[in-house]
């Protein structure tokens, strides 16, 4: 079967021809749709993040993936369903956080991740998994489905921030997505389901550009980085009750409380490298002690924010989706659907129709 | 009557003689018997928090109080019941936070703070209240009950901690409590009882000393900053689930995110000034995400926080009450009840008994 890997020592996607996988014991057997590409899917490829699976010189990329049964067996599924798969997998054994179903709380070493920490992904024309890591999925899902894998992870830190602040009553009315990428946009767009009436959302483009688009006609504010600073947001527009990282771009964590209203929370997904810099940490702690602010930090997502992302799926307009997907490729055009350029908002790789 | 006051351009408390004052509807009269002073009360009197009432050259001191309702208005005490009095009240006209009884999440501007911003305190023969600022304690807290408002503090924040990881299990084993002055071993005392199985706390002093004894009777670790910065308190020892910041130390903001375990939470107490210092970011920033770390500040406490600071203060052991409560002072003898020292852990106010 044709699969795209990071091969050891080859710079750039690879096509690779491998065998079928047989599926194990209570995992199913699954044809493999679409599989998205995001910002993870390129450091996997540059080495800067998860590392390959144990003894093997490549490894197949992809986490965003949809797909249709094709051998269940002897899983609930049958044959045709449509699936998406969670990422994360137990490491040798399984563990506390597998075993209750937050397998995206296990920490470091009590995890793998397909397609990223040591685990094949799902770029490839046919995937195994167990039965409990697929998420069954409406037929009308099949084009774009793999987007509920992102979307989870917003929901999960969504449901996080609402827990942060779920000991007094909070009601949020303005959120700021820092970031314009596609995750970014997703978030924008599950937000836009979530009561706020004031959505803003950080980029440093000039106009016209297709994401400030996709900004506006969500119903949000654009804020351009280069004339206002994450700092001085609450000033310039207003200060926000959610505010929700996707830049990694780490002076933003700590700019996150300056934008922040009193009793706000800041959710922080970017993945930065060290960097030293200087801070106003006694001003920013004051801030948040005053102002009963939090920021937490949030990765990965489990079942049930998958399924919450089916429901966020299933509300965003048709317009939406298709103002996100620029790019639909063949394996074989897998440079291309890498390529990154301003045209671009998020790709992906076609291996099959339903 | 006797009162204990901040007076503009006069140096420390200063004792004075004002009228006794007549509770207003719905206020009962209240007999004070103790006030604990705490680092607010002396930041109150440099001029560093909050501020005087309006339109008045001096401002009563203390926000810890005790006392017994003389003369209860009709309001639903009676004579002679034993109150502890909250410290916010609302500006001049209510709103939204005190409506639904969490002034503690009210904003700047939003409330008034009894012996800090704006608002006379507690420490005079008599004050007044609403009765819904009064809550009723039992007979045998006449001597410690002004320990409640401090209590209620740490019990807030711990509240919101566990809010904070309520959208998973968490089941938090140790904890690290970031300063040795009176709050810190007041919340050692609380957690004690709240399901750690290892506490540490953090000073920087050398044996023998008072707050080491009563940390190491509390049966917790102590941590000497000197030798071991909050940074390398996770290698040294252990990463920890639980951090309680109370040092206003702004770089332990920072640091709490390295001694913390995964998923583990901090909250921040401390009140410090702007100080502009170096960070590293990216680091700091991946670890709160890639961990599920959460970082959140916490300040002032509503009824709830009161009514939880009762039981904890009921469960206390006699000797720890006895170790901390190291002066009790008249009002003639106020500047002594305000020196600071190594042999000081907490010191009150004594003006009448019950």
């Amino acid at each position: 079967m044709h699969v795209i890997a990071a091969v050891r020592d080859e710079e750039g996607p690879q096509f690779l021809d491998i065998p079928k996988p047989d599926p194990g014991p209570d995992e199913a057997l699954v044809r493999t749709l679409r599989v998205g590409i995001d910002g993870t899917d390129h450091e996997v490829l540059d080495g800067n993040h998860g590392d390959f699976p144990e003894g093997e010189d490549y490894q197949i990329l992809g986490h965003e993936a949809v797909g249709i049964v094709e051998d269940p067996n002897r899983t609930r599924f049958e044959v045709g369903d449509l699936v998406v798969p969670t990422v994360r997998r137990p490491p040798d054994e399984t563990n506390e956080y597998f075993e209750r179903n937050e397998p995206d709380m296990a920490a470091d070493g009590d995890y793998l991740e397909r397609g990223i920490v040591g685990a094949h992904g799902f770029m490839a024309t046919y995937f195994t998994s167990p039965e409990r890591f697929l998420v069954g999925i409406p037929d009308e899902f099949a084009d774009y489905g793999f987007l509920i894998e992102p979307i989870s992870n917003s929901e999960k830190a969504f449901e996080h921030a609402q827990a942060t602040r779920s000991a007094f009553e909070w009601n949020p009315k303005s959120a700021l997505v820092l970031g314009n990428g596609p995750l970014g946009l997703l978030t924008l767009a599950m937000l836009d389901r979530k009561g706020f009436d004031r959505m803003y959302c950080l980029g440093r483009r000039d106009r016209p550009d297709l994401t400030i688009d996709v900004i506006e006609c969500l119903g949000a504010t654009y804020v351009d980085s280069r004339e206002t600073p994450v700092s001085e947001i609450a000033a310039a527009h207003e200060a926000m009750d959610f505010v929700y990282e996707a830049t990694g771009y780490a002076p933003h964590a700590f700019d996150t409380v300056r934008a922040l209203a009193p009793n706000g929370v800041g959710a922080l997904l970017g993945i930065p490298d060290d960097w030293t810099f200087q801070i106003n940490g006694g001003q920013l702690h004051r801030e948040i002690v005053l102002e009963n602010k939090a920021l937490f930090g949030s990765v990965n997502s489990n079942v049930r924010h998958f399924k919450a992302a089916k429901e966020s799926l299933a509300a965003f307009p048709d317009w939406f989706t298709d103002e996100l997907i620029t790019g639909i490729y063949s394996p074989e055009e897998v440079e291309k659907a890498f390529e990154r350029d301003d045209d671009v908002i998020k790709t992906v790789v076609e291996f099959d129709t339903p």
